[in-house]
């Protein structure tokens, strides 16, 4: 195995611990929203996604002959942020789950793009195209959770004026 | 006060606890980056940004009547979340640092562009304004964190086959 491999593995098992801390996460944010229909339609179109793309990357790993169990320091690591993520996702406030939706959002992009380069170079043309593909889906849900931030702020802070509901989530 | 206020003040105090886990965190990633000098100087440019946006927080958490060491529940579980990203910012590896800058980033994008909502509902126009200042600075940080990237990957990749040196940070 070359170096550059050893590495895309790496990344690989990173990458399919991360999307199962996302399920989790969004799962958790799912079922707490109430006056946000859109976003929580989004959040469970979002929750389909993530498990497909841990079982496209669960292929991958296997091509590159690892198991998607393996767990490393990284890893519990990156499970770690994970955990503290989800404490913001499960927040009463919405707009603290928004917050750490979107910026896990980008810890997705960031990793794929990363992955992308490791695979180039490990001449895994498989994994780049799926990496490539997961990318669109990361960054498409990015803007979507962007361009969502404005008028859920505006509504939080509209709702949470009326006592007879919870507004925050 | 009214409820704009209230959670106006409520977020800014966040935002300043945040700024100062960003800080000891670009701190940490900063000291042991060797072999990434572009990386590490827009590191150490971005601390004294950091520095300043704080302060010009303090300023805005003072028009609203608060006080920058309040803690609360919240800003408690931005903090765990901060400690997580930490570890991920001192990690050997020199990638992993760079995930977590970027997902921090966006973190304090949603966290400023949410602000900007909130201050313009409680009709606070100067923290609109200096809120506005920050969430331009934040972006440009994570457009050329962003940019970096795949030169750090290839780099990376190019030294860790290099037994000579230690090349992830």
């Amino acid at each position: 195995m070359t170096e550059a491999q050893d590495h895309l593995l790496d990344w690989l098992q990173d990458a399919h611990a991360m999307e199962e801390q996302a399920e989790s996460m969004l799962l958790s944010m799912s079922l707490r929203l109430t006056h946000y229909p859109e976003l929580k339609t989004k959040i469970d179109l979002h929750i389909d996604e993530t498990r497909q793309q841990a079982m496209l990357l669960a292929t991958c790993i296997e091509r590159q002959g690892g198991a998607t169990s393996a767990v490393k320091d990284t890893t519990g690591k990156l499970m770690a942020s994970g955990q503290a993520f989800m404490n913001m996702f499960a927040s009463d406030e919405v707009i603290k789950a928004g917050l750490a939706s979107y910026a896990f959002e980008h810890l997705e992009i960031a990793a794929y793009s990363a992955l992308i380069v490791a695979a180039e170079q490990a001449g895994d043309t498989d994994t780049q195209t799926i990496c490539e593909r997961i990318l669109q889906q990361e960054v498409a849900m990015a803007a979507w959770l962007s361009h969502n931030l404005s008028g859920t702020t505006r509504k939080f802070m509209k709702l949470s004026g009326d006592p007879e509901l919870i507004a925050k989530r």
